[in-house]
């Protein structure tokens, strides 16, 4: 890659903003010019990273004019109204929102799983569910060798999904309990230092929450597996930033322990974490910070025919965020 | 009752001791004398209760020939070597351990849901593991009404379930935390602390814990349902003392969540607390020190036929441990 691109991060005072700008530079992104956008009231505000000093600008449909990619990580409502903005002026927009994941004329990338998908982009490419992607390091090499059919899931979700704020509510409340002092809830609705909240994004009419609604639809959509089914129970545990899952799945075929952990540490996306003769698993305080996610606690399922389980951790803000849209802009 | 019987509690000391005692004055059990038995590094220390001081005698053989009825948590290894001994000297064992769950000679009793046990008993009474006695209080009235097949459970447990230290490293780790201090373990081989450990009891050949294996061969036994399958992945989270579990669970008979909502709500072990819009479900913060366990979540699950998938959170140290077990000697 010789040539070099005019990149901009949209939402780059958050929790996830911080992360590209991070992983932009650690992994050699080939950038000629680096832009950090955010709403009105960051504007103005410096960010410095490892020397080089950002004047934050407010984004814009104009600001996109002078990009050629631009990675948004600003919620719903902004990558709604600026990424269409950007796409239109020619910009490529990766977007970490859900806003247009669902979208048939949008690919729904990870590079590891569905490269080709991104082909067909119109300037849009989304960026999936942090709680699917990870999932998705050990269901996809598991699918290509035994075919996925059903898969059940409980997650252990870090605080970091919820942003900054959220990892600066635990804090607060664990030092507000090491203190004896009362502990305050601002971000969450209840108390999560020493809790488990069994709710993250809004329920629907269904009785499931939005995040675990996203763990059948993306997936069926990545994988390119219309008819898979599934069913996810979405957990907040007072974690900093790595989510953990444990899935339940069935497949087509026969499967073996020993063929599974082969295809899981040939598959670039993960890491085999499963020797538990020695205490070797998966833990998200050791998936803070790394580019591949740990599957382990590989075993037959016991209430399947042909089903493992197994058990997987990954850093929400790399490759459940950030890493996997800085990926995308590789692949382009 | 006007009988009053004189009982004894074997690992006073323990964290579930703790709870034996208080349950046994709160829930006015019959009590004449009572007799708090540890091993003999506890043996001469006292403990005061409301007002009551109680010297700790060290757990013989013949310290039972003077009880009617002996609770013991004091692990499997006195368990094995005591309950016999008690049980021969006519003394009702109520074992807490492991040991004798198994044991077809042995009943295997939670007290809501297979009370007709306890009769064949042959002065040895087994108490359930805690994650099986709180799943059970949503399993069992949705079994009676729909027929219970298999089931998929990911356990999110508190640290109570190793004891006492466990509790003191829990609160140690997040003061060390807070004051920037390095993290200790002692109890578990990891950081609890901002982590989830899938590791809970020792390893089997098949690469699930004991505790996994638990909830498969225990169910059976209450539920009397020797064809049943469950597959489960057990994780100790930072939480104190109440575990949480989520259920995927297939029925032979087509369900409904309202109807669902009826039966658990008429089950005296359970308490119903589903409505999310208002925010409503079960969380281990809220369910300490609580006699029913909280089921919510209720949904029709997404990937099987006649399914629900629903949230149990429950005091690891009450229904899953001392006040099973009470509820048991009340049962006599």
């Amino acid at each position: 890659m010789s040539k070099k691109y005019r990149v901009g991060i949209v939402g780059a005072t958050g929790a996830v903003g911080q992360e590209l700008l991070e992983l932009l530079f650690k992994r050699n992104f080939p950038m000629s010019e680096l832009t950090l956008l955010a709403s009105s009231r960051s504007a103005g505000k410096t960010v410095e990273f490892e020397g080089n000093k950002f004047v934050i600008e407010e984004a814009k449909p104009e600001s996109f004019e002078k990009l050629d990619i631009a990675i948004f990580s600003a919620g719903g409502t902004p990558s709604k109204l600026l990424v269409p903005e950007a796409a239109k002026r020619g910009c490529i927009a990766i977007d970490n929102s859900s806003a247009f994941r669902m979208d048939p004329n949008v690919p729904l990338v990870v590079p590891e799983v569905n490269p080709e998908a991104i082909k067909t982009h119109k300037n849009i490419i989304a960026n999936p569910n942090c709680t699917t992607a990870i999932s998705l390091m050990a269901l996809c090499p598991l699918h290509r060798e035994f075919g996925l059919k059903r898969f059940f899931a409980a997650t252990y979700q870090a605080v970091s999904g919820t942003g900054a704020a959220a990892l600066q509510e635990l804090d607060n409340q664990v030092k507000q309990y090491a203190k004896g002092e009362e502990i305050t809830s601002k971000v969450y609705p209840y108390q999560i230092a020493f809790n488990a909240l069994p709710h993250i994004d809004v329920f629907q009419d269904n009785g499931y929450t939005k995040e675990e609604m996203k763990m059948l639809n993306e997936s069926r959509k990545i994988l390119g597996l219309p008819s898979l089914v599934c069913s996810t129970t979405c957990v907040r545990i007072p974690v900093m930033r790595a989510h953990s899952v444990a899935i339940n799945a069935e497949f087509e075929k026969p499967v073996s322990v020993e063929r599974a952990r082969e295809v899981i540490s040939q598959f670039s996306g993960a890491e085999l974490n499963d020797d538990v003769a020695n205490l070797k698993y998966p833990m998200p305080l050791f998936y803070q910070r790394k580019v591949k996610c740990g599957v382990g606690r590989i075993r037959k399922d016991l209430a399947f025919e042909n089903g493992l389980s197994f058990w997987v951790a990954g850093d929400q803000l790399w490759k459940g965020a950030a890493l996997n849209a800085v990926q995308i802009a590789e692949l382009l």
